[in-house]
């Protein structure tokens, strides 16, 4: 641990290096640019994250971070309520509305089932899921789950629990990305491309 | 620009991402990760920043961030007052104290004269260090600034400032890093390291 030359210093840096992916070094470049700031500058950058902390509500319906009891996409008169976009946190949701191809509605789960981080079903959103496919007119709920075995995992979980039959359930697309090459590919991926596959007029239509 | 679902978090992503080399996405998982901790947490981060913002006290005697008047270094009774290293920022003291190979006071600058940046010698802790030379008992001053024109420039200015004959004035060495190949090394750092090369029994003296 190296040796800082204030107290304050120290407790700042300390502070910063806590954050996920900030070292010990980026965290005394953070302090000192800070530092090196307005006074009123800092109190801004500080009352954002008090405020927030204190203040933020998550959205009662698809537990989205939200100004209002119901966010801003539940309350949307142009989404189709229909159709409900199961993601693993705020972070997807953020990433799906930058794609402009869901005009359907969220439910943020809170993260996925993991045993070995000891997260079970109780610790997520699962129940109120449950209950809002009942209770409102649902027909269609798409799983968009990291596609690695946790997210496997919840999807079962989660389709199990469903239980309906009138209900369809997808999930999202797995395949080759975009602007990748087949043969970096690993196998598993490429084998459920060509299962999966799409037919080419839909693709063109797609454009 | 992307589109939160809150305000507050809007605001929070926007103050993380003013930091220098955090991009909006980083900081969008550092609020998150914030908003995730227990509000106790969040109410010492932020406080270990206001405080250290509010209540930061600079070394009278060599501008390192300090607790008192006179920071520790300068205080301590061990250290050998007659060398004064001159460096850049807080970092380089850091950075040098880290090599635990300096034993002598330090002098920050608080920048280096870029005529680029707007930034001219009042605007460093110039002034002061000719003081210093002057009142104290200083017998060398170490020039530790970067290795580029900037450095170079204020080295210069610093020089001639001192205009001292009695006064030895150094820089630290320039050469080829420890672990580096001679074929991988600029021209000029090359040169230089073979212009000012050391003594091999120099060398294997302070193994």
């Amino acid at each position: 641990m190296e040796q800082y030359s204030s107290k304050l210093l120290q407790n700042a840096v300390d502070a910063f290096a806590q954050l996920p992916g900030i070292g010990r070094k980026t965290a005394l470049r953070l302090v000192l640019h800070l530092l090196k700031q307005p006074e009123e500058d800092v109190e801004l950058f500080v009352g954002s994250l008090t405020k927030l902390r204190n203040e933020v509500i998550y959205c009662q319906k698809c537990h989205n971070i939200s100004d209002k009891s119901l966010c801003h996409i539940c309350c949307s008169p142009s989404r189709d309520e229909t159709i409900v976009c199961v993601v693993e946190n705020i972070r997807d949701v953020i990433a799906v509305e930058n794609t402009g191809r869901f005009n359907g509605l969220y439910h943020v789960l809170g993260g996925i089932i993991s045993p070995v981080d000891g997260i079970g079903p109780n610790d997520l959103n699962i129940a109120s899921l449950i209950t809002r496919i009942k209770e409102d007119k649902v027909g269609e709920v798409i799983l968009a789950l990291p596609t690695n075995m946790e997210g496997d995992t919840t999807n079962y979980y989660i389709y199990k629990k469903i239980n309906a039959p009138d209900l369809k359930v997808t999930t999202i697309a797995r395949g080759i990305a975009i602007g990748d090459e087949l043969e970096y590919a690993d196998e598993i991926t490429l084998g459920r491309s060509i299962m999966n596959r799409t037919l080419y007029e839909t693709l063109m239509a797609q454009k």
